[in-house]
């Protein structure tokens, strides 16, 4: 069973604690490591042994969070802590050894299986870096502009810039005091939110002109070809929050994404919704699953067919799309 | 001369007086709408008459923010307060009989003229709703959803929901204050930031397929012509911040939008760069104007004429581009 702690006996737990190993989630994102990389930071300022342990798929737009922190191939670690983890089989192949010795889980997602031994967990924040904030505050009561910047990444990846409507008040007010640490937040939003590739740019020309609209304009379809990812250049970074395009378009409830994975007979479907309609219950009929308004699943066919499929399972729809 | 007031003397400004006519610029934003709509709502909150004059160019989605206020049709102000503009000329023509008697004015533009009896200016600040909270916080220490909400809107149109350069530690904590009293910053948000009308939708593909690049990739070029807004339907929201996109794309300094105007003859350009490039300077060349970074022009000319005066210009422009 696993012990749940609040910031401050977190804060008490850390103080009290040496030689910490950080993990952090697999396909990662701003949030994991600009946390782990923050959390492993304020510990080193404090004059404690704190690393991240290397994530294999880290992309190069959020590498900088992490690297200074990357744990000696012969680190052995007192303390396991994971971030932004809500289950335990979400840790990279190379967490394996630490699985069944995970001293702390510091997470804000509903989702959490309380997996660690001690679970801090706030799942009103919107980032996982808002907890962390809180937990280094309560430490030492000051943050360096290294962490602020890592926590500064963590708040806006979580949030879109502070768009998405998990954004709270508190969201706010944490990337307030970032920025009064020092937070270059001018650089990181020019980078993160206000710079789009060639590549990207070239996909989303692609995919923008190729919505298909049905069901009274209340469903939009939009396809990523194989065709399109080879002439664009496209990579996973470039694709990044590409599904929320279809659904962010006036009047539309159900937004999907048809994308061809390695072959044209294998696609993965991204599936985006405004309420009462159910991304995951849509998801559901083709193996998938998620949240209510985001799920996936991967279907072995081609595009045409999978247009079909969904037209019939959108047709049973409730409330009815049209 | 106009006289220099503080934050705290202009609240007490208005404390000591009455009958309060607020006058907003011409293409009014959210920021100079949001503005005026929260002062003459916290202003009426104290019990003071305060209305908003009419703002003829007010498109449908900020329309909410002033329609409450607006004036009618015999009102006979004491005084006169204009928000977020800059100089008197950038006033709306049905506010001319009030050029004369401007008692007040707000605003955050470091290019304000000192036009009014009296000015509270704060350049430093990403919006004049950050001017206007401050004022009404320093007169009643207490902000209504009503006056919070329109504030909001006004932060968030100014700083592209906190992601632009100009936002501060001030922005996110006068944000963070605002949703505590109760602005509704996810449906604003989902409204303002994360919804695109179809027509945008049509003529950001368009535009986003048909961008030439040139000087090693360091200029971005997009046309936006007739045809393509009949196409599309686009209209002038749907334009919103349209000509932030070509030089937000990965590697380029200069980003130019050509928009065809009343015939193909007449053009409107939209110059955006990255340091150290001038987008004035390059607009000046056509006698236009604006900031460093963000400038237009209107040349008599047919777009492929455009795009050779254009290659001539960048030709010489320093430092060079290629």
């Amino acid at each position: 069973m696993s012990k749940a702690l609040t910031i401050e006996e977190t804060a008490a737990w850390l103080k009290e604690r040496d030689n910490f190993l950080i993990l952090t989630h697999r396909r990662p994102d701003g949030d994991t490591l600009g946390s782990g990389g923050a959390l492993a930071q304020g510990l080193q300022e404090q004059g404690k042994i704190a690393y991240v342990l290397s994530n294999p798929e880290t992309t190069p737009r959020y590498n900088q969070c992490i690297e200074p922190y990357l744990a000696p191939e012969d680190f052995v670690p007192d303390y396991v802590v994971t971030v932004d983890t809500a289950t335990a089989d979400l840790l990279p192949t190379n967490a394996a050894e630490y699985l069944s010795r995970i001293s702390l889980c510091i997470d804000h997602h509903p989702s959490n299986t309380f997996y660690a031994e001690n679970t801090c967990l706030y799942p009103e924040r919107a980032a996982c870096g808002e907890v962390v904030f809180d937990i280094l505050m309560s430490m030492t009561n000051s943050i360096s502009t290294e962490t602020a910047t890592r926590l500064y990444i963590a708040l806006t990846t979580d949030t879109g810039c502070f768009s998405f409507s998990n954004t709270t008040a508190n969201t706010l007010y944490v990337a307030s005091m970032l920025i009064k640490a020092g937070a270059p937040n001018k650089e990181l939003n020019k980078t993160l939110f206000r710079t789009k590739t060639r590549s990207r740019i070239k996909i989303e020309g692609m995919l923008l002109s190729g919505i298909e609209f049905s069901f009274d304009d209340k469903v939009a379809i939009a396809c990523i070809t194989k065709d399109m990812l080879n002439e664009s250049g496209a990579d996973e970074d470039d694709l990044d929050d590409i599904a929320a395009i279809p659904c962010s378009i006036e009047g539309v409830s159900v937004g999907i994404i048809i994308r061809e994975l390695s072959t044209k007979n294998i696609c993965k479907l991204s599936v985006r919704t405004n309420a009462p309609y159910n991304a995951r219950q849509i998801c559901e009929h083709f193996d998938g699953g998620g949240h209510d308004l985001a799920a996936g699943c991967i279907i072995d066919r081609a595009i045409p067919e999978i247009k079909k499929l969904l037209h019939d399972v959108l047709s049973s729809s409730k409330p009815p799309l049209s």
